[in-house]
């Protein structure tokens, strides 16, 4: 039984694809939009349009862009001896925000993971071992998380590169205890990182 | 800073003005989209397209419907001496879900809130007050929230039906314990309503 016009019931179908939306917040996406009037709904499917037409992958890094290649990889203040690996766009961002990093990045676009349908081949992988070939890059940054399949990718790129490229310096984040956090509630694997990599004051 | 590309960044601030969402939702939101390929996009362009084109409000019951008057008002079926009061458009589908009520309905499109900026006006009382002159109807039911706008309203719109059409027969929605509700946990209010309106078994 079809509760809401065609329109709406479309629509809502159409939100419920999202990460965590169901059909309630669905719902209250939609009369909230009918509420706010024509304008806001506008500049939606304006920015829409606008995301499909303009919004590509950097053929460098693989980040999301509107020119390719990317402002990152365009920019020659930034250190191109330099590439961090990370898992997608927004890890950029946030490693970004921190300001600590002026090198390059590596998008791989997903992780090696067993459990999931990923494939190796659909990861941006041999396009990082061609940066690494013609480029002179002398150190990789792995950015990936701290959890299973992030640890798999990490090793098994650290030995390509080990193996393919000896001279390149290979690193990975530093594991430790988060800002704000508490002792207490640690895990045992990040204390017994931080108590190994623990620093002189 | 702009942490991303400008198209990206248009679309997350459209989408920040959803109940809710926040930057990181709106983030989440896009990441998925731009994951998910060109044809979820275009779909919900399309739906945002078709919600502006075809969905109005029904002009006999202020519903959103593609059809005016909507498929509930232009129902002959339906028993068209009884209107169901209620707040917001959803309303409707959570009481056509019960299978319980087979008249027509009133969308007053909001609440007499003090606290807010509703304007009196902006309801439609008047458009309530006219189909009431006009048509043969017996009963109005008063389905509105159980809070403090919902029994304001509720309470202005009691008195003036009973002053205008002593006639037409005003209820209002039981009061009771919810089903899987706990005794304990309920509070005075609808405990006592649950006790003064006990029905014999």
């Amino acid at each position: 039984m079809i509760m809401y016009a065609a329109p709406i019931e479309k629509l809502i179908d159409a939100l419920k694809k999202l990460p965590s939306v169901g059909q309630k917040t669905a719902e209250r996406f939609v009369f909230h939009w009918l509420a706010s009037g024509k304008k806001e709904v506008n500049d939606l499917r304006g920015a829409l349009e606008e995301l499909l037409k303009k919004v590509k992958s950097c053929e460098v890094c693989w980040n999301f862009t509107d020119t390719s290649p990317c402002h990152i990889c365009a920019n020659a203040k930034r250190d191109h001896t330099m590439v961090c690996v990370v898992t997608e766009p927004p890890d950029i961002a946030a490693i970004e925000k921190t300001n600590e990093y002026h090198g390059t990045y590596h998008v791989l676009r997903g992780l090696i993971d067993m459990s999931a349908e990923t494939e190796l081949s659909d990861l941006k992988i041999k396009e990082l071992w061609k940066r690494l070939s013609e480029n002179k890059i002398t150190e990789v940054i792995l950015a990936l998380n701290p959890d299973l399949p992030g640890e798999t990718t990490a090793m098994y790129l650290e030995r390509e590169i080990k193996t393919k490229w000896p001279k390149i310096k290979t690193t990975r984040l530093a594991r430790g205890l988060p800002m704000g956090s508490d002792l207490q509630y640690a895990d045992e694997i990040t204390l017994g990182s931080a108590l190994k990599n623990r620093k002189e004051v």
